[in-house]
């Protein structure tokens, strides 16, 4: 299942939504800072597959919200995501020069302004998600939002990954249960953000939000699991170089057939959570990450 | 006019809530990210005056709000403060290796660490914001709080204020009114939104609020005039080094009898715009301002 074949109309709309906003952001302030908007438009913009966003804007429809009521919380996450790399690509974490097939931020524009733009970005994510009060949702719904994008990717999820990550360094994890709680935490989390953000947005019934919560905590692992299978294969790979810091890795702790098991685990299960009545995108997202080759 | 004089009672307020409130945090969340708290609670707990969160208790209680209620953004205020000093002082930005008389955070946990010390309280600011929630104010209102929190801490604020500093550099300011826009930017906006913050939280009339972002703007820009004092006097303080990397500065285009007169000017301005009926505090700190030594 290729990513475009179910994502290029919302992909299209998200991509296009941040690119306006952020026009409109800069031209409410000063000329002065036009340079540091620059700075976060060329991480923004440095062809990633939405993946976050598209998940946040297809959980959406699944609960029957269109998909331009949510722009406004889909740019938020996507800000989130785009500064964690930036941050992560510095010399102090994983020293990565490029992102994409192109310069990485300190690389292009330097250490200070990457730090400051990641900075910018996070910041901003929140003025984003509640651009949403223009959207005819109430201001509870709004802080709900505000809540759980916090909530995921502070200590408690996103950071505290990476946090650890860091630390505790590929040598020092030993088992996959630690592996697998670092990962939860570093990708897993802003994932299931994704798909629990549109429950803060319409009234839900329990057992769909807990479905969906099966649904975005199974994606998450496995989207690090698939994440770690193109990583060891990185040298045959254009987009990626192997990485100057070795980090913790599914691959150098099991056979390369128990990782595909868990990882055909992993999405089997998110699948079953979903409605596939109305859930198919839910569902072809899945299967990409089954299958992903980039 | 010392500092203890006036907010002792006040700061000790502030300081047990911050505190409190980390224990909370750090019992809620997983031992293995025990060590994430601790290198954000090492900045936290750094010795400073707390002169944002007081502001914002003494312009809560200005507008007649209880200062009990308003803790959890005096806190999220610190956090934003707290994290933008960590980044500050990396190498590839101030690269200063003590802050307050002791390690600053990355020689202390390292850069890698430090940077996400710094993403963890800039994120974890939003969430203490919303414990507002808690104290009886409106979804309304508290969102209010996060979207001036978020305004005035970003690129339209703080962040954009920091990026001028890093890439102007003090050789490239040759004007009063470029370092003025820096400085209102980078130190003044955060204080500006100290006072802001609580007339989202009670209904106040245009004049009151007028008044009070005219003495936010007058005093964050008196508070950096007088922080670039002691900056050039700097060799003669303990707490103080001379700064590795040197910064626009106003002691570099005015002379100091000059400097002193706009100092005098904007603290005059500041406290012509608060009732001293009910404000006597809020003038304290412009005196101190005027006259601080630390």
């Amino acid at each position: 299942m290729g990513w475009e074949a179910f994502s290029e109309e919302r992909v299209q709309l998200i991509s296009q939504y941040i690119e306006t906003r952020l026009d409109r952001f800069e031209q409410s302030i000063s000329k002065q800072l036009h340079p540091m908007v620059e700075a976060m438009r060329y991480s923004i913009q440095g062809g990633g597959k939405r993946l976050r966003p598209m998940l946040l804007v297809t959980a959406a429809e699944y609960l029957g919200l269109p998909a331009e009521r949510v722009l406004p919380a889909a740019c938020a996450i996507e800000y989130i995501h785009t500064y964690s790399l930036i941050h992560d690509d510095l010399p102090a974490l994983d020293d990565d020069d490029t992102r994409r097939g192109k310069p990485s931020n300190h690389k292009k524009f330097g250490e200070a302004v990457a730090i400051l733009a990641g900075d910018a970005l996070l910041t901003e994510a929140f003025s984003t998600m509640l651009d949403l009060k223009e959207n005819e949702f109430s201001a509870e719904q709004v802080l709900n939002c505000v809540a759980t994008l916090s909530c995921y990717s502070g200590v408690r999820g996103m950071v505290g990954g990476q946090f650890l990550d860091v630390t505790k360094g590929a040598e020092l994890i030993d088992s996959l249960p630690e592996l697998e709680f670092i990962h939860i935490h570093k990708t897993g989390a802003l994932i299931l953000a994704s798909v629990l953000i549109p429950t803060c947005l319409v009234a839900t019934d329990e057992e769909t939000k807990i479905n969906l919560r099966r649904y975005g905590k199974a994606l998450g692992l496995a989207f690090q699991i698939s994440d770690d299978i193109l990583d060891s294969e990185a040298n045959f790979r254009y987009s990626r170089g192997p990485r100057k810091k070795p980090k913790p890795n599914y691959t150098q702790l099991t056979a390369p057939g128990e990782i595909r098991d868990r990882l055909n685990g992993l999405i089997d299960d998110a699948i079953s959570c979903i409605d596939e009545k109305k859930g198919q995108t839910l569902i072809d997202i899945a299967e990409f990450i089954r299958t992903r080759k980039s």
